[in-house]
């Protein structure tokens, strides 16, 4: 893409950190292997435990509960898989807005999985876990604290309050939460949870299982007995420093009430180009920086198409590994009708996204509408 | 480490190699996830199946036969846990000279792990894995292509024609292989295999794994269904484009002969220096980049210490992950007694280790050789 193109796609990948890239080079040129005893392998060393740090630090965690993984898709897998086998887990409790990864880690575990609903506005029903806490045997319960279509913020403090009295465990899928919301995980009763570099700001390629040291999970990857054992591989430094570097300057560059106000105007100018316009999620708690929508009838690929022509990327919901736009499972969780969860579009706006960039979506959406019109023989 | 340090540790983590440096920075300055259907993330797939094809093309493997994976230690982690649960496999056979992760990857699948040895060269005893063949139900045989520490070649074209015709699996361990030997992956009869980036010359953080088809394996990290559904996770483009630039141009860097040399140059005057010298795996086929060897009663982590002083870097075997010179496994699957085996050193070169370093090397070395003499009361 050119450098002109306009990106608000941040939930699917937040553009890196400058101060991310400079600590990546950094690390790049150093040499060696970061379990070696001599000086190389030192220096990469101390730059794995500064990162290890400064992730912790924007987490609330305590450095010792901070395991680098490849991804939060890892992660996730590890704390409901691994953590399953741990804790000797009998159900897994997720909610029908989870990301694919926690769906698929809960199929894996080969253990009953109990899904719990959203309401209409996309919040988790908390009234069906506390149902689903009272069958017998220890459950994992897995959930997300934000969810990355619709920005709904879930009420943790609540599931918290359901299962920390219990024997239950709890799982939170932090992703889109990291950066936006205080995780404090130290504090918080649950017991583990899931970040994700380069939704911050830091690169792709690395994650990060935030573990109580009561709820130790079994290794997916046993390997060679890197991060004190938990996960193996060679630690790359360079995507270490990168997410350390970004959750260290994420918070001066995204400007949550600048980005809250610019994504509100999106929505707000939106609706003036077309009064049918509905928002995913508008009643519910939000963080500010999403806004998922649809325009009755116009369907999100042609949509899509016709923006992706002018150099604008939004997304309809998810990054689809397929490559194809499918229908969103969060929104029929939500109870959206099919034929208007087609025309679900997503517009997340992060910490370089600019007026500018505003102002050439609506532009480029208006476009796209007028077209939809004509098509429709409604021209305006 | 300064600049004039010495690095002969190659066997850890090779050096990045400036066309891989290249390719990775390109790739940080794209913005977004590759599995985006707009211009944003079609410019970044592209990259990633570049990367693919250039891998493919050093392993001698098809393009759909490579899976990224976040290391090596994953790729080997999916090959026996994944591949014994999809191929119904029985038991898992590996030797006594494989990489930690390979041991534990056999152990998590929770199924019988039959050892064979190693002969007193270093290489692996086909006899022993023609007697475990015959033993009831489908064996899963995963074994290296060249030993980490010893760099001795093993018979894989033996072991082949032993597992080939039988219903029985193969995995080879080719991380220490990669651009020593023409691996040809999708002519050989092996059914997997494990490549890392970082020791090529390429970024850590990435691996793949070769499948064929037939073996498709039970996914580690399902997730959101990257890499044909392969492995999920976001892909990193950046580590991706690392990798195929490393695969494509460590033939250009890595002049086999010079290495050789270099190497061969190193131990002839390292027995120059000490007449007792022992090399391991000397009489059996290696690759030439690597030199085990110990000077008895000059312990390990006494020489590793004062040469780490003098900022030169090789190490007792196996980067350890604890941080600590531990026995070598291998060693003492030679029936090397322990208290050589305490004094066993690598030296491993590679694509840019000059005259210099092995002077300098050798020089320090002299160094703690008349300081261990003189500790001794035998000063020369």
């Amino acid at each position: 893409m050119t450098r002109s193109a306009i990106y608000l796609d941040h939930n699917a990948s937040a553009p890196l950190l400058p101060e991310a890239r400079a600590a990546m080079l950094a690390a790049l040129d150093l040499v060696g292997n970061p379990s070696s005893v001599h000086g190389h392998g030192r220096a990469l060393r101390n730059l794995i435990e500064t990162g290890r740090d400064q992730v912790a630090r924007l987490a609330g965690a305590e450095r010792k509960q901070v395991v680098f993984t490849g991804s939060a898709t890892e992660a996730i897998t590890q704390a409901i898989v691994g953590g399953a086998k741990a804790l000797k887990v009998e159900r897994i409790v997720i909610s029908a807005g989870e990301h694919a990864a926690v769906g698929k880690a809960a199929e894996a575990t080969g253990l009953p999985v109990v899904v719990v609903g959203l309401d209409a506005d996309g919040v988790i029903r908390t009234d069906e876990i506390a149902v689903a806490l009272q069958q017998d045997g220890i459950a994992l319960v897995a959930v997300h604290a934000v969810n990355n279509e619709t920005g709904v913020v879930q009420p943790l403090a609540k599931i918290e309050a359901l299962v920390g009295p219990t024997p239950h465990y709890l799982f939170i899928d932090a992703v889109q939460a990291l950066g936006k919301l205080d995780l404090d995980f130290a504090a918080r009763p649950a017991d583990m949870m899931a970040l994700s570099a380069h939704k911050i700001g830091g690169p792709v390629g690395i994650g990060a299982l935030l573990v109580k040291s009561h709820a130790d999970t079994v290794r997916l990857i046993p390997g060679g007995g890197q991060e004190q054992g938990r996960r193996g591989g060679t630690e790359s430094a360079s995507l270490v420093a990168g997410f350390g570097a970004a959750a260290e300057a994420f918070a001066q560059h995204y400007d949550a009430a600048l980005v809250a106000k610019l994504t509100f105007e999106l929505m707000y100018r939106l609706r003036e180009l077309n009064g049918d316009l509905v928002v995913f999620g508008e009643k519910a708690q939000r963080v500010g920086n999403v806004v998922d929508f649809a325009v009755p009838g116009l369907k999100n690929a042609v949509a899509m198409m016709g923006l992706d022509l002018m150099g604008i990327s939004v997304s309809s919901g998810s990054a689809c590994s397929s490559g194809k736009v499918g229908p969103s499972h969060v929104l029929a969780a939500m109870g959206v009708a099919p034929e208007l969860s087609d025309c679900a579009l997503r517009a997340s706006l992060g910490w370089n996204s600019t007026e500018e960039d505003v102002s050439a979506f609506l532009s480029g959406f208006e476009q796209v509408l007028d077209r939809h019109r004509r098509r429709q023989g409604q021209a305006a």
